[in-house]
């Protein structure tokens, strides 16, 4: 089969509803216009080959929507008729198409199953909502009918964020919020926006930008997540060191919940008792759905300066950036990758042997002892007004010199700024290849961060052993605070064919028993979802478990809110 | 009555149990040995007689403790007895003259209370626990007792928080921390500490200093404040506009409730589902008892440096703050007068009629158009390396001066560091001089901040016309965020003797109406204790409430934690 065919998904989204973007891949990452070209980059199809045994040809590719069977619609006529009635016909989608379309985001276990033909159960009903009051009539509803709600944004969820998980016979109501994607208002005097939940993140930058204001969130998934995917799950953008996490950049949030509204003061900074806002953030659509948040902004950057440092080895580069931020040197970027993130992110950056420059550079670097097997590649980012980030680069740079650090200039930088929402593309090409590719990550404290990153590396190479593939695994760093970082790993690993969930659950469940004994966060911006759920226990605690519980419980007594997702079960 | 005679409380003091320190004042704020000296301020003496027909002579004074008639101690010896087993019978106290001193706290109803002899309800057993498994334990006999229980930490509390409001016959426990005071650790590789919660501010940090580090949590009660009041009511320290409130400043918190303990994951970040650290950090000791928390540090400042300026007027002053904070510079500390505060200060601030040089200075301003009616003085403090205070102070008055912003060079910025602590004393002196002072605050968004302060101003007058008193009310602008800022109001009027709680009463419900109604902050830094609890379900709206009561009664079952507090009865 030759690279040509793959082009075919074209034919099964063009037979998709008018409701539904035409140009987003259901069978992988974002625009389908674009991919990943691995045409000419030699050093990481060899990288392939000698890591992962992978010829680089194609082997798979996702099954033919038209040719799957899906289970049945459950959904009582009657219901679906009351549903026209709230939401408008046009709104209310039955169709196996919406509902295959609806089970998944863009997870390796999502698209694996995608892929199979084998997704999770599907729901039995797709609402698209176009304002606050349809969601209560829905609530309402549930005096009538037994129907449990799941929120759908982007779908970018990598943790089964939107996969149903019911029990028999039970109706599943999915709620896709792209129509409300509004800008509500801009407050440009206070930097406040409120927005409605369905809101990309380009809408989001747009609408600002016109007035010269940012939110300054920019996840990886910025192009194709929502604002309110971001609010439920915590996300974080790769400027959250200087910005935020998103939990950081909510002054006030609204939520429609089967027993009414809740909207939390729009204050920003309250001494009023605890704080319920931070407890709707990160809840998952398991006690209500966002219908808006108001969001700080902040003004747009006059200035951005990407950097390349290298450092000889990666505990080096960890020194130097816990000295930077503790000296109260706050980047907006701090990226350090671990010798075998670096190791790819070269043979990534070659394309054709690379140029006559960068062949200079590198023998100039391993002369001076960087880019041997150990070598420390970091990005370091800044924002804002020119004095501002000539002030913060100047105090960086000048903190990784002791340690040994290198600076590459500004090359490494564009190139790391124009490509940073690429790298997705590059699963769908490894899962075409037959590669078992995902990352996952988590956070931790200075003290405890280098054995933590050895011991995860250790339990990925025991897990490939394990499991008798090969396997590579690396990490960077990044989303820097004063008392700790986080920790970015992707593995790839041969795929077993046929056995590709337990394969990927041995890693999964071997490497977080790892993150959650250690003391570590479970997720630092991914979220819950349906995989982390059964850590929660063994993170928060019995107690912290019980107060989740009694929040869900009051805010959704009958619990139809995303059954499965959040709390553990009993 | 002369002065000298007031140093008759030193008397009382003399007769307390050993375990109490014998330096602090009962019936005012802070040290016995300190008081505000008055002595030479002719300005503001006279300010005194002019707005408040105040002769500046000393018309009362507090009850002698001794001639009180106390409640009699409810506990059964039995149940006294099994506490003697847990704390060891000299941490269990009976008498009249601990029950009392652990009744009350520092706001005006507190101590007018005291002062007259009348407390609200006193505690019938006060304990001093020296570990967590003593409070795990007095939990289990609530199985055979039946009791409440009131936390205790520095007292220092405006809003009523030490103050018990049980049913009759009930029996109410307080435990007073102080002798759970310890650094537990610092680990200065990740710049955290676990602190135990009776730790007083000095006590932390004076232990970090040590080691070359800071909280950097300054709250103006923090010479008697205690981590744990800290935490459970959200405070913030004059430098939080760098640092941030204390709720940014808890990596993890850990409390022993009835039903367990709970311990938040010590970690820099997560998206692992909802923040449970932050409706325990500001719980009030509404569903349990926090005995460890771990605190995120910072190196101590090498350099620091305070400025006054001075606008035209408040508005003036408003704008740059705003407009600073938004192009992303961050003093340690802002705190800008309006024009009633900027005279009182004013007239604090001379002795004796004032220097040859403070009148020339004084001329000059005022012939460029400063310190008329208008005037509006602001502090700038900045901290950190030496080059990060030029660099952030010198953008920073440049932000100032397009809004006519007028250096007044270090003076004022020294003079205000230096009596940061101060200002308190002088409530004993006013009080003593029959006048009612207390102080509120709040917060808001910069588009409602400058309508909200001349509503909160308007109120006051209100309030004053209706109680038929001459009165004063002034504010500042502190704590800055890049949405908005939080008002702390002063207010003085001439004592209704005999009428003092509906006096007081009548101030605060007007002015605090006009707060929530419009959106602002319940509290921004003060916390809910009793005198807020009205307003709870008005700031947070039914849901909410019901929230915190469903995580309540999950914690606390019985009810028996700190019974009126935080919640608002039904």
């Amino acid at each position: 089969m030759g690279k040509n065919n793959l082009r075919f998904a074209f034919n099964v989204e063009f037979s998709l509803g008018s409701v539904l973007k035409l140009n987003v891949k259901w069978w992988g990452w974002g625009d389908l216009s674009r991919s990943y070209d691995l045409e000419g980059r030699k050093m990481f199809l060899k990288f392939l080959e000698d890591k992962l045994q992978c010829s680089g040809d194609v082997v798979q590719q996702p099954a033919r929507v038209d040719s799957m069977k899906f289970p049945p619609m459950k959904a009582d006529a009657a219901f679906v008729n009351s549903l026209n009635g709230i939401f408008g016909g046009e709104n209310v989608r039955v169709d196996d198409m919406d509902r295959f379309l609806h089970s998944f985001g863009k997870g390796y276990l999502d698209l694996i199953r995608a892929w199979r033909g084998t997704p999770q159960l599907l729901p039995d009903v797709v609402l698209y909502p176009t304002n606050e009051s349809q969601i209560a009539q829905l609530f309402d509803e549930s005096a009538n009918w037994d129907f449990v709600v799941v929120p759908y944004g982007g779908a970018t969820t990598v943790v089964g964020g939107v996969s149903t998980r019911i029990s028999d016979g039970q109706v599943a109501v999915c709620l896709d919020f792209r129509f409300m994607n509004k800008i509500l208002s801009i407050d440009e005097k206070s930097l406040l926006a409120d927005v409605q939940p369905g809101c990309l993140g380009p809408e989001v930058e747009r609408a600002l930008s016109s007035v010269g204001l940012t939110l300054g969130h920019f996840p990886q998934s910025f192009e194709f997540s929502s604002v309110g995917g971001w609010v439920a799950t915590r996300g974080a953008g790769y400027e959250s060191t200087r910005y935020g996490k998103i939990e950081d950049l909510v002054e006030s949030v609204r939520l429609v919940t089967p027993q009414g509204t809740i909207e939390t003061p729009h204050v920003p900074a309250s001494a009023a008792g605890p704080d319920i806002r931070q407890i709707l953030v990160g809840s998952e659509g398991a006690v209500g759905l966002i219908t808006s948040v108001s969001l700080k902004l902040r003004k747009a950057p006059a200035s951005k300066s990407y950097r390349g440092v290298i450092f000889r080895d990666f505990e080096d580069g960890v020194e130097a950036v816990r000295t930077m931020i503790q000296k109260d040197i706050v980047p907006n970027v701090i990226r350090l990758s671990n010798p075998s993130e670096t190791e790819v992110s070269i043979a990534l950056s070659r394309r054709n042997g690379g140029s006559y420059v960068e062949k200079v550079g590198a023998w100039f670097l391993k002369k001076r002892g960087y880019l041997g097997t150990d070598g420390a590649l970091m990005i370091l980012g800044f924002e804002g007004s020119p004095e501002r980030v000539r002030f913060e680069r100047r105090l960086a740079l000048a903190s990784c010199k002791p340690f040994g650090g290198f600076s590459l200039g500004e090359g490494p930088g564009r190139m790391w700024y124009k490509q940073r929402f690429e790298l997705p593309y590059l699963r769908d090409e490894l899962m075409k290849m037959g590669v078992l590719v995902d990352t996952l990550e988590t956070a931790t404290s200075w003290s405890r961060l280098s054995t933590l990153h050895l011991q995860i590396m250790a339990a990925f190479r025991e897990a490939f052993e394990e499991l008798r593939v090969s396997g590579f695994a690396m990490a960077h760093m990044s989303h820097v605070y004063r008392t700790g970082a986080s920790l970015y790993f992707t593995f790839m690993a041969q795929q077993l064919i046929g056995h590709e969930e337990e394969e990927w659950h041995l890693i999964k469940n071997k490497v977080t028993d790892v993150i959650v004994t250690s003391g570590a966060s479970l997720s630092h911006h991914h979220g819950i979802g349906l995989e982390h759920v059964k850590w929660m226990r063994q993170y928060w605690g019995p107690l912290g478990i019980r107060v989740l519980k009694s929040i869900k419980h009051e805010l959704d007594p009958k619990g139809i809110m995303n059954p499965g997702k959040l709390l553990p079960p009993g």
